[in-house]
């Protein structure tokens, strides 16, 4: 029998409780033996949460228990959850944890502090879709050459609700919001972050490069308008929040922002909270994994397949999947040298001369526009809308402040970039 | 070090020599040794297959060999790979295969003869997508409620044409062969066949069922038309050729056959060459596994990927994905028994009383109609096209049987499943 504490026992924490006694048959029959939830750690003990399993207050409880095999981490947070790991790696315990932020922050540290211990992570990564051993143990065999994720379910929602609806951004906000799809404070969400430490463990797997939210492009979706939403339709496209890893000669780019992405594509058709990783290797092509990303009972399912596995076979996989440096001399690349196509957005005077001024502005920035839309508006004044062909990003980023800085200029300018 | 012999050294053999080469670093670092195919056997010695391994024609050369640690089978049939696979398991070798046919017929006798000894096959169903590593390892928290798959690229191929370009089944079929999509004797692809193979060794996985094909209802393509894709497209449908399993009771359905799928589902939106699986599961919900199902390199991706995994940590999960019989009391639901929705598609001569003779069958048959369509043809003939509320398939058999004798019945009448 193999015995597991649970600390953070909340909606994921009751869900892992009941899966492992509603589905034992199956799950003793797959590990090879019984698993038993002995105890739980909880911030609150007043709290009925329908479990029945001895419940502390505190995770050192759980951790100087020498009947424990598994500590199961549920925390949220970074620095505390990072402390009760570190405690029960010490104490010779395996870990699984269903925590993206700690592991953005200290996964190469865990790594090196699990040595031979089991750390399994498979929930931290779009919830119930198992990604972590998709991209771990199943595609092994390849060089990734790049990864699209949608792997933030409130952002999905939202942005397919405004696709499909016609919905702006605040009220369909406030909408996710009461349905508890968004957070009272939603800017982990909606700003991209979420998503953002998802693509750093996978990147991780991937390629074995280090680095950290801060190193990266983060962008969410909230300065989607309905414009930009009818420039979509007319040219193909949906917008999805979308998390980037790519590889080009030496050098890897990570970013998460708002994409405009071809409407037949694979990942365009993922709708609604649903998640979906598309994972390009070198032999394999493209691979696409879909599911939810998100609920207690999915990302229990990702936690309880992580106890299963250590049942079996104590330490699988290396927790990263690579036992020395995967590919030398691989860097990340630089945000300012991203290539893409961009769309850019902006209220000008419809008067003469505008349009001239603003192409030749793109022209100083050496960006080749391939698209060009104008559309007016009530008051004397249009909409410009650009594709552009590839450009470099500090360009676009350069010709974004002088755009709005522009005499002719009425609106903040907005931009979008492309995935072809 | 560890050492591969190839035994079947063709279009995914070469590509399992070539990845290995070609990916040499990252795998070495992934697999935590290097790994080095020694040795291939091939039946005709004189064919230049463009790689530097020493070749032979016996495949005890590879069995005999001391040094060999890991067999890889890829020669295609089945009681000769049987018979291969058996005397590497009896020397104590790890196995690796692609062969479906053989996992169909003898995967229980072969989990029974490997014990301890690491037996995998994730290139056996769908290529290159990790679908064995999903069900056998990522979803173990989960009784499986169905599966469904387009698991024959084939098949796929050509029910993506006729459905968008309005080809008909033989010039499709013909520039499947012509492409090398299909092969000189189709019917293993086009009559479900291949498609029901991996399907057995998912049902095995999901449920520990034991089943042969000749058990389970398999039937293919070849009789779709265009007046039924016509019918699919005004009611929301695609078809596919479907691999389902599904869970009920204390029984599981198993069957491979033309289905209508409504197109916003995810896997109706799979199109070509390229397989999916999507499972449900008790508590994970939907899951969906997308890629290549075929091609030497996909393939081969997945036969490296089991290699890696035996470097890394011998015996992994149990051959099946399971140590105890897995779902006690579960049985193979007889395939009379099987309820679906159904369409139906005749032609009559249209003449007074004939849709009352044909409504009074269906009711005689205890069939509930939910749709009829009737569509003039020229020569006094009508095409008559039903689609039924669920209905079990022996009365639907039994309706077929009295149609096809009908009087006023011109054609063969053709029947679809509908799977909601």
């Amino acid at each position: 029998m193999l015995k597991v504490g649970i600390i953070g026992v909340g909606t994921v924490g009751t869900s892992v409780v009941n899966i492992l006694k509603d589905n034992a048959e199956i799950i003793t029959a797959r590990a090879g033996k019984e698993i038993f939830v002995k105890s739980g750690v909880v911030q609150n003990l007043d709290k009925d949460r329908g479990v029945d399993i001895k419940l502390s207050k505190d995770p050192m409880d759980i951790i100087n228990d020498p009947e424990i095999d598994i500590v199961v981490e549920l925390m949220g947070g970074i620095e505390g959850p990072f402390d009760v790991v570190k405690a029960a790696l010490a104490k010779g315990k395996a870990v699984v944890t269903a925590n993206k932020a700690l592991l953005a922050y200290h996964r190469y540290e865990l790594q090196e502090l699990a040595g031979d211990l089991p750390f399994e992570y498979e929930a931290a990564v779009a919830g119930g879709i198992p990604i972590i051993n998709a991209l771990r143990d199943g595609l092994t065999a390849n060089h990734i050459e790049s990864i699209q994720g949608i792997m933030n379910g409130t952002c999905n929602y939202m942005m397919t609700k405004m696709m499909n609806e016609g919905v702006d951004y605040q009220p369909i906000l406030d909408e996710a919001q009461a349905l508890g799809y968004a957070e009272a404070d939603p800017s982990f969400d909606v700003g991209g972050f979420d998503a953002a430490h998802k693509l750093l463990i996978l990147a991780s797997i991937a390629y074995g490069i280090d680095a950290k939210p801060e190193d990266i492009l983060i962008e969410g979706i909230d300065n989607i308008t309905q414009e930009d939403i009818a420039f979509a339709k007319e040219f193909g496209y949906v917008i999805k929040l979308l998390t980037i890893a790519k590889k080009s000669g030496n050098e890897v780019e990570l970013r998460t922002h708002a994409a405009l992405v071809p409407q037949d594509k694979m990942i365009a058709k993922v709708d609604g909270v649903m998640n979906a990783v598309s994972v390009i290797g070198d032999k394999v092509g493209e691979t696409l994994f879909y599911g939810p990303g998100a609920g207690g009972d999915a990302t229990a399912s990702a936690v309880v397949a992580n106890i299963i596995d250590i049942a079996r076979r104590g330490k699988g996989s290396p927790m990263l999947g690579f036992h020395t440096p995967l590919e030398k001399g691989l860097t990340l690349k630089s945000k300012d040298e991203i290539v893409s196509k961009y769309y850019l957005r902006m209220g000008v005077e419809d008067k003469p001369g505008v349009l001239s001024s603003v192409t030749k502005m793109f022209a100083d920035h050496d960006i080749s526009i391939e698209t060009v839309l104008q559309r007016p508006i009530d008051n004397g004044s249009a909409n410009l809308l650009f594709a552009t062909h590839e450009a470099v990003e500090k360009n676009i980023q350069s010709i974004m402040k002088e755009l709005s800085q522009a005499s002719f200029v009425n609106t903040v300018p907005s931009m979008i970039r492309i995935e072809a």
